[in-house]
Order: C-alpha cells, then structure tokens, then sequence
C-alpha cells in the first residue's frame, strides 16, 4: 500500500529508492572495473535497510562504523566482519572486548603507542585479542602517523610483540578530497591515499611484519582513484545518499542526491521575498559545508515535493524549528506566494551524515510516493 | 551512589546540577522582582527533569514547546499549559486537535490567513476549538505580521468570527537579541520586543478584539527587559543550560555554562599543536555560532574533566566522530602531550539547543561526580 508525501508530519527526512540504488551500483560498479571491495561506511546512513541494499549492489566485504553503537546494531542484525575506524579511546576498550568475545569480528585502529598499550592490557585483563590497523595521515586533516616516519614501525612492532594485540595492515582515510574541486586534484589526492598507504605497507613488511589489509577511501578517492593494485579494500560512506557538498566537488549531480528533507511552508514575508518553513536547523542540521565551496547553498538546496528543480531557491538562514527559503541570488525575481501555504518542498542537504543524523528514520519514496519506513540509529 | 566520570563511554552529555539550578534561580529572581511570569521553553533542553527544576525555582506557568512532541511528552507527564511557538503548518493540526480533544490547553500561534483558514475548517471538522496567538515581527527576523500593519487586525477580526478559532493576543521572539553586543543594544532590543508587543494588543483591543496573552522573550532580552508592565509572560529556554553565543553576548559567564560534553583524547599531533579527540560535530553539533561574535571557539571551549580552565583551548575542526583541540590563537604557547591519551576533556557548547539536540540524555554531575541520568526526547 503506497501513500502520498501529503499523510506525512513535516519535517520529515525522505530517502528516494531509485537515487539510492543507482548511487550504490554506481560505485559497486567503479570496485568491479578495478577489481577492487567495498567496505561501506554506515555512518552516513546508520540503517540496515540502506547497507542491505549495498549488499545487493556487490562488490561489498564487510561494513566500516564510526561508532560501537553502529558495530552493536549491525552485529546483532548479523554481519560480523567489522571495521571501527575511528582512534580508539581507552573507554570504549570493554565495549570493542565485548563485541569480540560474542564473535563479532572486529578490528580497531589506532596512531599511537599509548593507544596500542591500553589494548594490550586490556586483552591481558579481558582475555580477548584485538585486530588492528594503523591508522595513517596522508592530508594532514586530522589523526595518523606518517606513513614515511618512525612511529609507524614503532607501534606495528609493539603490536606484533604483544599477546593480545593482531596488527592488521594500514588504514587511511583522505578527508582532504573533500576541499578538491577538480578532476585532476581529486585524481592526485585518490592517488596520494592510495601511494603512501602502500608505501606503509611494504615499509611493515620490510620490517618483517604482517600486513595483510591496505584499507583506504572516501568518497571522492572512491571515485577518482584508477589502480587498487595492491589495495585490500576501499572504504565510503556518502556515496549512498550524497548531498551538496559532493555535488560541489563534482562527484555527483545534485538530481543524484537521494536523501531530502521535506517541509512545509508556514508563512511569507513577501517584502523580504521570503518563504517560512517548518525546516529549521534541527531538521537540516547546521552544516554548512557548501559555504567553503564555489556555490553556497545556504542551510540547503529547495526543490519541489516531486524532487524536481523551482528554479534557484535555497534556505537562507535557520532558526531551530524555522527556514527561511528565498532565491539563491538576492535579488533574483520570486514571488513568494507562489509557495502557499501548507506547499510541500524538499531540501537536498549540505551534508547527508549530518542531516540524517538529525532522524530516527527514513520515509522511503518512489516519485512522490510513500513506499516503506527504514529505521536508523543514533548516538553512541 | 555516586559514580565518577571515568566510568562513561565518551562523548556524552553533561549537566551540572549547581550551575542548572543557579541559571534557574537568577532568571526566576529577576521575573519575581519584576513582576513578571516565565513560560520556560522546554527545547533548549527537551527533559522532563530540567522543567521540574524550573518549576521548583518558581516564577513559572505553563511551557513553551518548538515541536508537537514536545508537547506530548510534557502533556503526558502532566503539563497541560502549553503554548506551541512555531507558526502552525497545516499537516500538523490534527495533532494539535488530538492534544487538544485529550485535554491539553495547547495554545498555538501563527501570521497569515491561510493558517487561521486551515485551523478554521479544521475545527469545523475536528470538532474541538483552538486557541491562537497572532504572531509579531519585532526585528524582520523570521515570521510574523508587522505590529503597526493592517494583517494584524485583518487576522484578528477572521479568527475572532470563526466559531472554532478563538483570539487570545500576541507574541514575538526578538532572536536579533542574539545579534546584539552591548547592554545599551541588548536593552533597546528588549524594549522594542516590549514595545512593538504592547502596541499590536492595544490595536486589537481598540478594535474590539479578545487580547489577554502578551507573549514576548528570548534569553538575551529577559535578562535585560527592565519593565514587564503589560506583559503576561516571558518565553525564555537557554538560560537554563546557556552556551559560549550567551557569553559572547555577556548574558552569561562562561563558568555559567551547565552543559557540556564529555570528551576523550585519543592521539596528538605534536608538530600541529593538536591534541585529536572523539567529540566530533556528531556530539558537538554542527553550530559555528561564535564565528560572528568577537571571540570565535570554534565549535567549543575546551576546559577541563573538572570544569576549570585549561587555558585558551577550543576544538579547532571537527569531522564526524573526531575533534581537534588547539590553542584558540594559534602559535599560542601549547604542549599537545600535557593531555595524554585517555584524559578527559569538557566541551562548552557554542549553542546548547544544538549539542543538546545531539544527545538522548544528561548525565548529571556535581563537580566530577556523577549523580544521576536525565532522559531527553528529539524529533518530532
């Protein structure tokens, strides 16, 4: 039984089915081309539903999380070969033991020996082993040791001395793609992740040691790398749903977006040639991701209830349980009551992860049809 | 039993008791010698728990919600005042209606026809009548009729005719408060949001409309409003947990802030000055809110397991589940490895409805134990 897009509450957090499969067998077939496996990153979608259609796309091995809640959620609904790859902090260290001892196969990642001797004790303490990677920097964003420096060698030989402790391979993630804005610069970042993470790996085993995974990825690498010769698996995220940030960084076409939020119009303020919505920041979340890039789409992208283009609306500004809709380009001509009120529209996020962080489902559609409700997760 | 904060999986939500209940006191002070009522806003902090400490410092009638389910959460606990301060849309009335029929005293609010339309027809058909307060733009900040325009009495005279629809007067919300930097602008803001109010019931009165609810506030202007004459209450909702923004505006300390989020170091980057953390803008939330104030966090203070001041540390960038802490000047004098991995760290929110939005609970502290665990609700 289909309903319509006008049974729903607004806001309301929409995730169109066609859009959703095409992005995933988009890049499942980019892993077939090159011979390459997916390890998909959940933390965008954080629902089963979602990574069961990944499953259904191939080219997949296992899942990425970003939290134990999502390695929780995704054991328990079955699938045990795991990968958290966020630093491990020493609190969440019963939690990973625990999920291990009830034969979830998962594997930690870390940059530093404090981390590695935390693991150690605890798998001492707990009776478990940890699988681990190396967590690498290749951008200088954020954690990672150097691939060409000494800390590398440093922790993979503690590791490898240690009981309780399985050094893996090498992990990286290249969130400096995400401020590229050209073919060639995408090109030369998806290369750089993919180089000094080999360069890693034969470094390891120079060194006499295990080396079994190469894990890379993120979605704008995933698309631009062209060899994953010697690469065990490429990990993305926000290739399911995508959103304007990625648009802007030319991996996506914004008619590809497939999560929207819906909204309905309040109000007007024809003066100021505004629309009022029931989109506000807690709906759309406050990333502004856009605002870095070549076109900034405000608080998001507006497009009819039907997901096709009004002409260049965005929401402007935000208050928590409000959106202010106007054109693009102040200035540009609009007739705000050409929206009455009780309209519905979709806005197409900055950030898919942090709007969709903002909702505890998905109202699947087909066109403006209501076809299924997918739960997600939340939190930690 | 008190339990110490070493026990929590980071990121999590903290609320310090002393500091909750002293926000709650100095607002409610300031309304007692003023003659004044709070209808508090229940979405900055969305709990059950957080209300009843309003209730016992007094000054208190009803709620403000942003969301119906709000209201249903705190109806079902018991509150039945309750005024919901978002423009009504139209795909929302039959769950005010049933709140309604179920013996909520729902107030609801809006700025146009086309609402006060759809509420009309829908208390035909419902069965039920609604209570409506027209809403004011005091500041051309988002919605609301003009308090001198010809809207307000067009509006007034069509809710006042319809048998389900009765007019109980105003309200506004001068959110250009949040804009202000001195107390002379702060006062000349609340003054206007005052002003503006009373003026539009006179007019409503001089037309021989029902005007009983003069309905103003936000956190800024009731901590600088100075004459309540006139006035029947005071909407106020972040003053309970305030944030760096309240600071900034110098409504606040920032050791008034009683919200924030627990944090774990994971790793350093040494030759970067930065200490890499597990409190991204999942839990941060997204808000950059001091950017356009004087003094930018970035998205966050950063003190202490304690509370106290480490120096002038804030978290520099964030991605999903990492942050990055760093001095807030950068070059300032730093030593990344003074805080080893595993220490604990506490994040004062730039905005406190959004990291609280982040959450679905509080962990209660005083000082750095912990003494209880408070529910919240999100969505809606």
């Amino acid at each position: 039984v289909t309903r319509s897009l006008e049974t729903l509450e607004t806001p309301a957090l929409l995730l169109d089915r066609a859009r959703l499969r095409r992005n995933l067998q988009s890049l499942a077939a980019r892993m077939t081309s090159l011979g390459g496996v997916l390890r998909p990153h959940v933390k965008t979608h954080k629902s089963l539903d979602v990574y069961r259609e990944s499953l259904a796309a191939g080219s997949v091995r296992g899942i990425t999380v970003s939290t134990l809640r999502e390695a929780e959620h995704f054991f328990e609904a079955g699938e045990t070969d795991i990968f958290y790859a966020v630093g491990i902090a020493p609190n969440k260290i019963p939690a990973a033991a625990s999920l291990i001892a009830r034969g979830c196969d998962l594997k930690l990642t870390l940059d530093n020996l404090a981390q590695a001797r935390c693991l150690a004790a605890a798998a001492d303490e707990l009776g478990v082993a940890f699988k681990v990677l190396i967590e690498l920097d290749v951008d200088g964003q954020r954690a990672g040791v150097q691939p060409d420096g000494a800390a590398l060698l440093e922790i993979g030989r503690f590791l490898a001395a240690q009981a309780g402790t399985r050094l893996q391979g090498v992990m990286t993630h290249a969130g400096g793609s995400y401020a590229c804005d050209s073919p060639a610069s995408l090109q030369a970042m998806a290369r750089r992740e993919r180089d000094l993470s080999l360069l890693a790996a034969e470094r390891l085993r120079d060194a006499g040691l295990h080396c079994e995974h190469v894990s890379i990825g993120s979605t704008p690498t995933a698309f631009a790398i062209d060899d994953l010769d010697g690469v065990t698996e490429v990990r993305a995220g926000v290739y399911t749903l995508f959103d304007l940030v990625m648009a802007g960084i030319g991996v996506c076409g914004w008619d590809d977006i497939a999560a929207s939020v819906l909204v309905s119009v309040t109000g007007h303020q024809p003066e100021r040639q505004q629309v009022i919505t029931d989109g506000g920041w807690m709906a759309l979340s406050r990333d502004r991701g856009t605002a870095a890039q070549r076109t900034d789409y405000g608080y998001g992208m507006v497009v009819g209830a039907d997901g096709r283009s009004l002409g260049d609306l965005i929401v402007t500004a935000a208050s928590q349980e409000h959106g202010i809709v106007a054109p693009r380009v102040a200035g540009d001509a609009f007739d705000p009551l050409s929206l009455p009120v009780g309209s519905l529209l979709r806005v197409l996020p900055n950030h898919a992860c942090a709007t969709a962080g903002q909702f505890d489902r998905y109202h699947l559609t087909q066109g403006t049809s209501l076809i299924g409700e997918w739960p997600k997760i939340n939190g930690w």
